[in-house]
């Protein structure tokens, strides 16, 4: 069939940024959220100002639509089943289910043969005590579901009490991670055909600041077995999943160089901003190409870079950066600066790759 | 001042392209244009339907815009003055005076000491007869206004007979230019801010067929003194005119390396849309930038390219294009491929610059 509209739930940066690479391969869009004059709207054909579960809504998304995808991996898995049914639907919900649970998610990365920290399931304080003991005392206690960017997070360290803490983060189910002592953190950017064809990105270096991606620098300083690990785990997800469409994966580098999975995100991701400015064709012109059928392009690097995201009043350096060479801005149409929003980011090229 | 909405006059393609560009950069963009689902307006936050030069509807333009550009030099000078009157529109208004009349416009790159094909008004049959035995009896005859892409045309090579030559370009005003036997034709994309900086990218070699641009190549094959004298040329004719934003000036390259000024667009160029594949900042943000008052951004190329127009049914190879290696496909939302419409481009990277 010929694809000549494709939906996106979620408006967002990354649906404005779809919505754009969409655009460049003359296909429509139309985004679906409950937002008005949303950032993706902004630069899409069409807005269905509705809730991500509105049946109606989503029923007005299939009909204009000849293929569905999305832009944040929360998205209702209901939803998802629900417009399954009415049309192709890239990534499957599948994807979105193990990425929605911590707990699901980790379980599935090791059936892939992909190494995690340890993990315990915690329904009670008891739990935390037991899982605690087990990892001599220091983990990560996380929310299963919905937490991202650092929130819904308790770090325990040799010694500390955990006591009220399964109180403390709501009584929701709760996962208790062992503590990875990390070198780094390094991602990378894979996309899936239809048709089984994987393309991966090269790894990227990311550091955090306050939980929320400052930085992603390309190259990685990860040797040659780390990288290719780290595609080879990519293309294990993917196939398990008979995924299409770009997808995120965050890993761990511990300090005997082994690779961690950390979390995987169904959707174009924050750590590949990089490539639509060191690249030929960018992490959303894949994305697009994969749901809408057409081949995978190269994504090899022709430079060096370095991403930085501009979060809340980082936007007030436009001039700056705009003053500076060899620096790529992309701004995301947001009109309010709130602290830890992301409100834009910049690529620096830095040399020829 | 500061600048959240970018009115644009013309909702074609080159429309579209800066309506990204602003996009990127946090500019709301509203596209005056007649024809409802503009290239532009699809990617654009807002359109006025409606004429060029209708009064209501370019008060209605500059209600909503801080600054007001274009994309065609065919704006109607009147709109561009009256719309002067009420905010800044760059590039100003005798900028398109220039570029609408050949006479007018060689006139002015003779007076800014740059070399043109010689030529001479044509009001009647005997101008011609006269003008042409001045010639040699060979010259292109062409309407002063409004032709483009090679339409409106008769050339003579001597002993061409031009009985008649006069009624049959309709008795409109005429002129004559003598005959060029060039090498090459290049052209140069240039900007100019507010504060009169200008930045140069390097100049692009364009091959046309049927008297439509068909390819532009990277680096251009002339000599450093060409590709000099052609910036100084450029900076002469920004600061003759007190420009604001992207210029595209068209040269002929003699055999004897001389440089001849063809003609010039007020507006970004069909012979610049390789700098969006090869360049960090591309000829649409570059005008963008401009307009906006934020510094213009270094047009260093990354890469050398070239840049292949899709015209009519070329848009049916979309499926190779895309599975070729570092190809950057822009296609413009154009439904219908009609024979000599332009409606896309593909830009090949060839190599590390």
């Amino acid at each position: 069939m010929t694809i000549k509209t494709i939906g996106i739930i979620g408006g967002g940066q990354l649906g404005r940024m779809l919505a754009m690479a969409a655009g460049r391969l003359n296909f429509r869009t139309v985004i679906l959220e409950p937002q008005a004059d949303s950032p993706a709207a902004q630069l899409a054909n069409e807005q269905i100002v509705g809730a991500y579960d509105d049946r109606a809504s989503l029923e007005r998304l299939a009909s204009i639509s000849d293929v569905i995808t999305y832009e944040f991996e929360n998205v209702p898995v209901e939803s998802a089943r629900f417009l399954e049914g009415l049309k192709p639907v890239y990534p499957p919900s599948r994807a979105l289910e193990v990425a929605q649970d911590r707990l699901v998610e980790k379980t599935f990365l090791n059936q892939c043969g992909i190494a995690t920290a340890g993990f315990r399931a915690i329904d009670s304080q008891a739990d935390l005590d037991a899982a605690l003991a087990e990892f001599g005392g220091a983990g990560v206690l996380k929310t299963r579901r919905m937490g991202y960017d650092g929130k819904g997070q308790i770090v325990f360290r040799t010694g500390d009490s955990a006591a009220g803490a399964y109180d403390r983060l709501g009584g929701v189910p709760l996962i208790l991670e062992s503590f990875i002592a990390f070198e780094r953190e390094v991602s990378i950017i894979a996309a899936r055909a239809i048709n089984g064809h994987i393309e991966c990105y090269d790894a990227a270096e990311n550091v955090h600041r306050d939980g929320i991606l400052h930085t992603s620098t390309l190259p990685a300083e990860i040797w040659e077995g780390n990288a290719a690990d780290a595609r080879s785990a990519a293309i294990r997800l993917l196939d398990s999943l008979n995924y299409v469409g770009v997808i995120g994966i965050e890993f761990f580098v511990g300090a005997d160089s082994s690779l961690i999975a950390n979390e995987i995100a169904p959707r174009v991701h924050n750590s590949g901003h990089w490539t639509e400015a060191a690249c030929v064709i960018s992490q959303f012109e894949q994305h697009i190409r994969a749901v809408a059928g057409l081949p995978l392009g190269d994504p090899i690097r022709h430079s060096n870079c370095i991403m930085q995201n501009l979060i809340g009043d980082d936007i007030g350096e436009l001039r700056q950066w705009a003053s500076e060479k060899d620096v790529f801005i992309h701004l995301y149409g947001k009109t309010e600066p709130r602290p830890g929003r992301k409100m834009g980011h910049v690529t620096r090229l830095t040399g020829r790759a």
